[in-house]
């Protein structure tokens, strides 16, 4: 499987992913699923995906030649001249669909389904950061300050923290480390999201960034982190006082008076019903 | 959906449950999905259902009548006479059966899954206390010491919390509260989980129990700790240090020195290929 988070925020974007994929749980391989395209001073953009390999690899390979034509004699639109990350999520989708029509039917008769989700987000030279999830289809939607997020993969263990700390307002760095707790959290569920990671933080306006980083175990700054929110939550977990009960004939636990809602009856013999 | 728990310590058992059911996102009801079956001093048993609502009702109807035949001439067995839980837990398998029976075809031809699955344990008089997951086929697995507990539903948002405070030694109490907190994450990321909810506190040996509870919005101790949990962990995610980048050259932050795996190579123009 795969876990990848995008974050687009006032002060930057922020983009994770792992690197593990399964074809079946007995072939694991380590596969990357981000990439970074970068003009400096003109154009920065990030590509993450998840869903069939076979899929994503062949979308990756088309956005680089692929061409949008508005009219028969209008300039060819490329993520490389595009003048909007609207436009250049749209090469996107249209290199989606280039790979449906070549492999969906085949992939049909075998039983596979045309799988792929991807996270694209950056920022061209005149307008500011975009962040976009394009699916299958080669439709897409855009983050906005609500939702300043997308997940693709395995997105659930991962949600919470993600739902917890990020608004439009959330610095970069900790924004960055919300990243990386969220996919801690995945990899301690899911085997099969695996590291390394590749994390890749980008400042607003920059239009390039340095910020590139690949963490596999022996990375310090995630060893910490991963022992530290450990441990941390377990300790805010103890400091939480322990439900009470009242020892007698009420039902109820002592910080817990009965709710308006009707308590379980118990079905104590073959005949009685529960209400 | 519905999301439903069991646990199995060395101190006792744990059952909590959520109440909602939805038929599509404009059909929101709420059903209790726990029902406790208690003879004093004999036996104690919770069962917990997820799934088609039609599926699991019949179940829990046809469970108090189920009855399990050795030989033509043998006694029968329900789950009131049950010298075991592992011979009620195979009383529960055949009421799933019987459903199947009466209804998988027609489920079928309306496009419809046979789709339920169970959590049923407690203790029987002369044996010690059990935990089972059944499944819609009927089979079903018994929790043990490595892994203490069951989940049905809408279980991975919940998990990570049960994964790092579960062990066969955790207090009964703490780890009802453990399993609230599971079920807080659980309510505050899919909406398809709602109150009120249904706590069930067993002591080993005891054949009986009056820690029975609902608890609603008004609940006083889950309002505390849905705050808390939330307060605390947003106070410890603040005080894991932000990761720190190098301001240079290199691509590495301060505390993360470069894997060995290559770092990712940006795509600069249309011809440059990935590693």
């Amino acid at each position: 499987m795969t876990y990848c988070v995008g974050i687009k925020l006032n002060a930057g974007l922020v983009f994770l992913s792992d690197s593990r994929t399964n074809a079946g749980l007995d072939q694991i391989s380590t596969f990357r699923k981000m990439i970074v395209y970068e003009k400096p001073g003109d154009r920065f953009m990030v590509l993450l995906s998840a869903g069939n390999l076979s899929i994503s690899q062949s979308v990756r390979e088309m956005l680089q030649v692929e061409q949008l034509k508005e009219h028969e004699d209008s300039e060819p639109i490329t993520i490389w001249n595009a003048q909007s990350m609207f436009d250049a999520a749209r090469v996107l989708g249209a290199a989606v669909r280039h790979v449906y029509e070549r492999d969906a039917d085949s992939l049909k008769a075998s039983g596979v389904e045309f799988n792929v989700s991807l996270i694209f987000g950056g920022q061209i030279q005149g307008e500011a950061m975009r962040l976009f999830q394009v699916y299958s289809a080669g439709n897409f939607i855009e983050a906005t300050p609500e939702t300043p997020y997308f997940q693709i993969g395995e997105s659930k263990y991962g949600k919470p923290v993600l739902d917890r700390v990020l608004t439009p307002l959330t610095p970069l760095d900790e924004a960055a480390k919300c990243a990386l707790v969220s996919m801690d959290s995945t990899l301690k569920s899911n085997l099969s999201v695996g590291l390394p990671l590749d994390l890749v933080v980008y400042d607003v306006d920059q239009f390039q960034t340095d910020k590139v980083v690949c963490i596999d175990n022996d990375n310090p700054y995630f060893k910490m982190l991963h022992d530290s929110w450990g441990q941390k939550l377990r300790q805010v977990f103890d400091s939480i006082e322990d439900p009470l009960w009242n020892g007698g004939h009420t039902d109820v636990p002592l910080k817990m008076p009965q709710s308006r809602h009707q308590p379980l009856k118990k079905i104590s013999n073959p005949q009685e019903k529960l209400i």
